[in-house]
């Protein structure tokens, strides 16, 4: 079974379409599908049909096809497409989505897009493209409505039902207030000025002094922001104080979502946001970057094992206990660098506070490990007779418990003081480290009581 | 170092404070205190003073402090104090928060505290109580503005007016319009009232047939009810058609934000979330009871090396191998794993389709393991200067990773069909089987070759 009936038939209806130019008949059936089965069809297509679908579908229906699909694919979509039909498609998004789209295209692409947008959609997609993603810059909307600190409430609101139409595509939450330097002096909701009466001058009914962010403030403090106030959304402004735009909080909300979602990726060697509608050899090619690097670590930590190989000749036996050392100290660690991740994006815990969460760690590490040695000892001390054997996996596995956490524990706040990714900690460090220290700790006791064990 | 030294005295200065019951002093420090500092220090004092910190506040402020904190951390403390002061703190904020902690109490303590709030505000709680968190019932806010149609805008704007304090606490949006019946049957935005003219009834200027979401509508479907539809809320009704309350997009983002993070950690056995501020023997032991099954599960995937032991006597260096197979393959799986719990969430992938995601992760476990195989063969035969050994160790891999990379692909969208949660796909089941097969491939391959290993 691979797609159901249905969606299968449909695709080959929507293939059979495209291959036909029938334009009509896609903007018919694309216009009418639920969400859930425009991003199974559309990602299943391959990419000469995703790009001639674009192509074809009117740019109101285009737009809605690549809201379906992940921004990784759409915006791969975008640049292959016409710069005409791109900037047609770009047109029915707000700023924001354009200016993350035609950050992602190559200088040339970018530009013929640019080109083909009216002017001042154009200067405000440039005007966004600059910031990165992850500041208030990056995941402002420049759309907004600013409105002089003289009006009075009845101009206001005239000039709002002038530019109605303009504004229907954004949903407007508030007003800001300008003063003539053009500088931020007030919000006001659209509330206020519903209650306001007609004659009142806005900077009488606005809420001055509003709180607003600079343009190059991180996500997490936006985060911070947002947590401390109930606003839907805040003005940013640059360094001279004039407004650029508005971070609402959805925007930073589906920021921090993503990165969650990113470091679950991350710590598993998928760096990249791979589909398995990407092609073969560039998902193989991702993932065996990360695999080689670690199968070349991994053979650093096993070649503890190689100079203690006459031990292991004279004790069989515990070549069963290394993999099971190997693995659950593994476990062990990754389960502080989870708990350390947390605090960090909780803001509970701050990176420069190594020591207290290492004592914090410690404790548990050797909690667990003493739990988890004794159980091991017990089981080899049953299994081989030799109670000795018992002993040294035991404390072994007892003593790396408590060097897995504590190196899982600190890795990401040490990580993020470097400024490196906390979401890599977890992998391939952590595991080669406490490997080395763990087969090290196996069979360096048991070389010292040899003759016990045999 | 632990705390910064004015993060430190602060919280001497706060626990100083508690002790002394001076309420002012504490009233001023947490009115002024950023949200981050408050975080810090909140979570810092321990339970008693936490609780007592609480009873002194105001509850506007309380409140904050509540903000600050985890929802689990809240949740308990709000269940300690007494049920005067909760319910005084719970009048703060929104129904669909009170609902949440009081869901979380003691019956009878949950009870007590109903008792004590305001009777409409009890009702609507009450109300709330009983949806799960991961439906539209238990995600909305029942508080919201519903007029009757056949009133004028004037006449609209005048009632708004009149409980503009009530709404002031609320991010009102749009106003829902009902019938006699109190049947949902429109929709208007603010800016719509704003534009129209005050004799206009509201039924010609409201959005009719307006979309609503059934009560127990689950998160994925609200998810995509969102990507679908550029909306900030939407009504949501109850079987009879009634409409009961209002899901914010907000929301929505906010309970998948919290699922994406939760999966971060139930893959590493971390079930319930904690937190370096809970008691050392809560953590430890949840912790353990994950480890202690996977030491089981480890126990029995390494019974298969000591059913070779024979074997392995004879070829050493195959000890050295074991855990690199083990530690490799379980990559492997794990990126499977990662790509497919993403597509699951995405909606690229329906669970049914476990033989189309085989077949694509076939492809990459092949290729992949090809490349893995060819890596450690040779350096097994540089190492050991057997070809034949190279052959054994690198055939093992591929097979295993291909394996691996099978059963981590799939096993995700079992488990979703199955009904159980497919975060906990990633961890010990896969290891476990993946250990097993490797290991039996390695000595088992090795055993029928062994007079060309010596």
């Amino acid at each position: 079974m691979s797609a159901t009936e249905t969606t299968r038939q449909l695709i080959d209806r929507v293939e059979a379409w495209i291959e036909e130019q029938n334009a009509v008949a896609l903007a018919d059936c694309f216009r009418n599908l639920p969400v859930d089965e425009t991003i199974l069809v559309a990602s299943r297509l391959d990419t000469d049909d995703q790009i001639l679908l674009l192509e074809l579908l009117p740019p109101d229906v285009s737009v809605d096809v690549l809201h379906a699909l992940p921004f990784a694919s759409a915006s791969d979509l975008v640049e292959e497409i016409s710069p005409a039909s791109a900037a047609e498609i770009l047109g029915e998004m707000p700023p924001s989505e354009q200016a993350d789209l035609v950050g992602e295209m190559q200088p040339e692409q970018a530009e013929a897009v640019l080109a083909l947008l009216d002017e001042s959609n154009a200067r405000r997609v440039k005007s966004l493209v600059r910031y990165p993603d992850d500041v208030a810059g990056g995941l402002m909307d420049n759309h907004f409505l600013a409105l002089s600190r003289d009006l009075t409430v009845a101009a206001a609101i005239e000039s709002i039902r002038q530019r109605a139409s303009e504004l229907s595509d954004y949903d407007v939450q508030y007003v800001y207030v300008r003063d003539v330097q053009n500088s931020l002096v007030g919000v006001l909701r659209l509330r206020d000025l519903l209650l306001a009466s007609d004659e009142t001058r806005l900077d009488r009914v606005m809420i001055t002094n509003p709180r607003s962010v600079n343009d190059y403030l991180p996500l997490d403090d936006l985060r911070e922001f947002f947590t401390e106030h109930q606003y839907l959304g805040v003005p940013v402004v640059n360094e001279s104080g004039q407004m650029m735009g508005v971070v609402n909080r959805t925007a930073v909300e589906q920021a921090l979502g993503e990165r969650n979602a990113d470091e679950f990726l991350k710590a598993r060697g998928i760096i990249q946001e791979e589909l398995r509608t990407m092609p073969l050899i560039t998902r193989s090619r991702r993932r065996l970057m990360w695999l080689s690097a670690n199968i070349v670590l991994n053979v650093i930590a096993a070649s503890v094992i190689a100079a203690y190989e006459e031990t292991l000749q004279q004790v069989i036996a515990l070549a069963v206990f290394l993999p099971i050392i190997s693995d659950m100290s593994g476990c062990s660690g990754n389960q502080a660098v989870a708990v350390s991740m947390r605090e960090l994006s909780l803001g509970l815990v701050e990176p420069r506070e190594v020591m207290r969460v290492w004592l914090k760690e410690v404790s548990v590490g050797i909690i667990n490990g003493f739990a988890l040695g004794v159980l091991l000892a017990g089981l080899a001390w049953l299994w081989q007779g030799n109670v000795w054997l018992g002993g040294v996996v035991g404390l072994a596995l007892m003593i790396n418990t408590t060097v897995a956490v504590s190196i899982g524990g600190t890795l990401p706040l040490i990580m993020k003081l470097l400024r490196l990714d906390p979401a890599l900690a977890s992998g391939p460090i952590l595991t080669t480290v406490t490997d080395l220290f763990g087969f090290f700790l196996v069979l360096g006791m048991a070389t010292q009581v040899l003759h016990l064990l045999k």
